[in-house]
This record gives C-alpha cells, structure tokens and sequence, in this order.
C-alpha cells in the first residue's frame, strides 16, 4: 500500500470536510422544513457554495438525502440497541419474551418518533431519494442498512425468540410504519390544520407514538415465539 | 331545484366525458410504467389534449392521481368487503376470531397485492400527491378514503370482535405496508436487477405477497379480541 503525499492526504481531508459541511447544512434544512422542501439551490446557499461546485461532492440532492438516511439508520440502530439491552438482566429467555413485547414495542415506537427526520427519510427513500442516484449509491446505501437491520435484528431475536426472518419483518414494519404515518400526520403543514379543523376528518389526523406502539405490541404478540 | 338547460347538460355530460378519459389515460400510462414516470405532458399526449386545456379539468397531475387513488380506494374496498363476506357462514363469533385470522390476513394482503397500481398510489398520496393539490382536493379525496375505513372496518370488526380503533390500524398497517413493499419490491426496475444480482443484497429482495401475509397474520393474532 502505498502512503498518499502530504498534499493527496490534505486534500483528501478538505474534501471529506467539505462533504460533511454540505450533509449538516442540508440535515439542517431538511429537520427543519421536510425533505421534500429542500433543493439543491437551497443546501448550495446554506453552505455557501456554486451549486456546480457542490455537484462535485454529491451528483444529486437525492444522493444527499441518502447518505443522512444511511446515517439515521446507524444513529437509530446503535440508539435503539442500546435501549434494548437494558432489557437483558432477565434470565429466562421465554419469560423475558411473554412479558415484555409491549414495552419493547414501546421502545421501537418511541425511538423511532424520536428521531422525525429520520421518519421522514425512511418515507423519502424508496420512492423518491433511490430512484434518482447511481446504482453505486444504491449499493452504498443498502449495505449499511442491511449491516444495521441485521443488528437489530439479532437483539430482538435474543429479546423475543423470534425468527431472523421475524425479527426483520418487525423492523421493516416498524421503519415503514414510522415515515408513513409521519407523512399522514404531516405536522405543522397545512393538510394537519385542514384536519383539526374540519370535525369530520378527525379520523385523519393521525397520532404517531400510540398508534406505532398499539401496531407493534399486536404484531410482537402475534409473532410465535420460536421457543414455545 | 332548477333543471339545468338541455345546453348546460351537454356540456356537463361532454365535460365529465372529457374528465373520465383524462383519468383512464393516466391510469393507462401509471399502470404500465410507474406513478412517478408519468408527467402531465405524458397525459395530455396520451388523451390527445393540450397540456394548457388538460389543466381546466385537473390542477395538476398530482390531483389527476390522488383521484384514482380516490377510485382505487372504492375498488379495493368494495372487492376487500365482498371477500371478507364469505366468511360469515360460521355462527359462534369468538371461534371465527380464533380460528380464521391467519386466513383474513391472507385475503387482504392477496385484495392489495392483486392491485399494484392502487399500491404505488397509496405509497405516493401522503408523500408527493396531496401535497400539490388544493386543500379541497384534499378535503374530498379524505372524504372518501375515511368512507372506505370505516366501511371495511365494520367488517373487520364483525369477523374479528376487535375494537373499531384496532381494525383502523389494520387497515393502516395493511395498506401503507402495501405501498412501502411495492416500493421497496421495486419491480421491473434498474434497483431490482441489482439486489438479484448481487448476492450480498440478497436481503433487499422484497417478496411482498409472502412478507404482507406474514406482517398482518402477526398483527391479527396479536390483536386483544373484544369478546374474551
């Protein structure tokens, strides 16, 4: 292997800086307004570059978005792993399984609700942020999700006697089932205040933590249990 | 009441006609391609119309699609309703319950999955298509998809002797999971030659029929049932 020159090294880190600044400026924009509202003119200006420089870094405001939702899965992950090892000081595996699958579901739904543009990636990402970037992107993007969905997976596995092939079924519930009621709840939009003021739509207006957390408790309580 | 004048009734008729073939054109091209390939040019050239004289009939093209979404909403609903009158004959209400979840869940996910352009379209009404459209548009497509809830929820209910809330989100889980598989599932596109060719992606291959039938059995069984 040979040792990149000084300036190859320098530059290399110039710009890896200069990507992160273009990922928090549009991470930024994008947690404050929604992704849809954000351009590439927009994450341009906030970062103070031409945005044919910056197309330089990135070859779409959608690549952008990827690379924030490839790091919310880790940032997610490692947060929600965490949690759920709390739930180990149990000892017998089955009991640990009948008892606690309502509050493990509680904990997916609230790390989930937690992290909102996160939700709102997971919404963004198989319609819209995988269908304008290159499949090297595509192939970048879904290898850290399936690195983070088999962690997770292991930790429920261990928690719940479940499947592998349950467990990801879980997490794939629990991740859709997050970014699409954000998107039906649409906070702070005016589709949300359409709903509160309109007595016969309050059925739209969708409340995500409790409705997330009754969806998972039913589906971990229905899932059999591999070691009944 | 005043009758409309025979000229008025024509040009009612002629505009509703006009309506009609807008929307089966768009159907048309959403069907065969995808929702988000099909621009309101594509519509207009398929109708043989004027992209300026489209628009005195739709806003947008995204108000095109949230009808037939509206209408796809109608379909299932009625052909969801039909299926799940079949399982009536048995009298004792609990055994139902007990015994035909996993047969319910099959027969919804198998009403979804038959109707993949109506799951494309569930995937991007909450996203991209309510939210280029007028709030009456809004206001009306709302209207009817609360219509279509409540009446399958009246089923649910029935069959399954949950609770009016755990058959809402049901038919939430069912269908927003729907349109995130199919998204996911990516069909006939660059992403799935992808995830078939690279073995280590093997796990991005969605098989949705199978995963939906999966997820919602899960959720049945683990819903409390009202009459124990």
């Amino acid at each position: 292997m040979s040792t990149p020159s000084p300036q190859r090294a320098r530059s290399a880190a110039a710009k890896q800086q200069r990507e992160r600044a273009i990922l928090d400026a549009a991470r930024a924009l994008g947690a404050d307004r929604s992704v849809r509202e954000v351009t590439l003119t927009d994450i341009a200006a906030a970062v103070g570059m031409h945005k044919s420089a910056m197309l330089r870094y990135f070859e779409t405001r959608e690549q952008i978005f990827l690379a924030l939702t490839a790091e919310g899965w880790e940032d997610w992950s490692g947060a929600l792993r965490a949690r759920l090892s709390e739930f180990t000081d149990v000892t017998d595996v089955t009991e640990v399984a009948d008892r606690d699958r309502g509050a493990i579901a509680a904990v997916i739904a609230q790390s989930l609700v937690a992290r909102p543009f996160f939700c709102d990636l997971l919404a963004q990402a198989p319609l819209n942020l995988e269908r304008n970037v290159s499949l090297e992107s595509v192939y970048a993007f879904k290898t850290v999700v399936l690195g983070e969905v088999a962690a997770v997976a292991v930790e429920l596995c261990r928690l719940l006697a479940i499947t592998e092939r349950a467990a990801v079924d879980v997490i794939a519930t629990a991740t859709s089932m997050a970014g699409a009621l954000l998107q039906m709840a649409a906070p702070g939009t005016r589709l949300r205040t359409l709903y509160e003021t309109h007595p016969e739509l309050a059925h739209a207006l969708v409340d995500i933590e409790p409705q997330l957390t009754r969806i998972l408790t039913a589906l971990l309580n229905g899932l059999p249990s591999t070691e009944r």
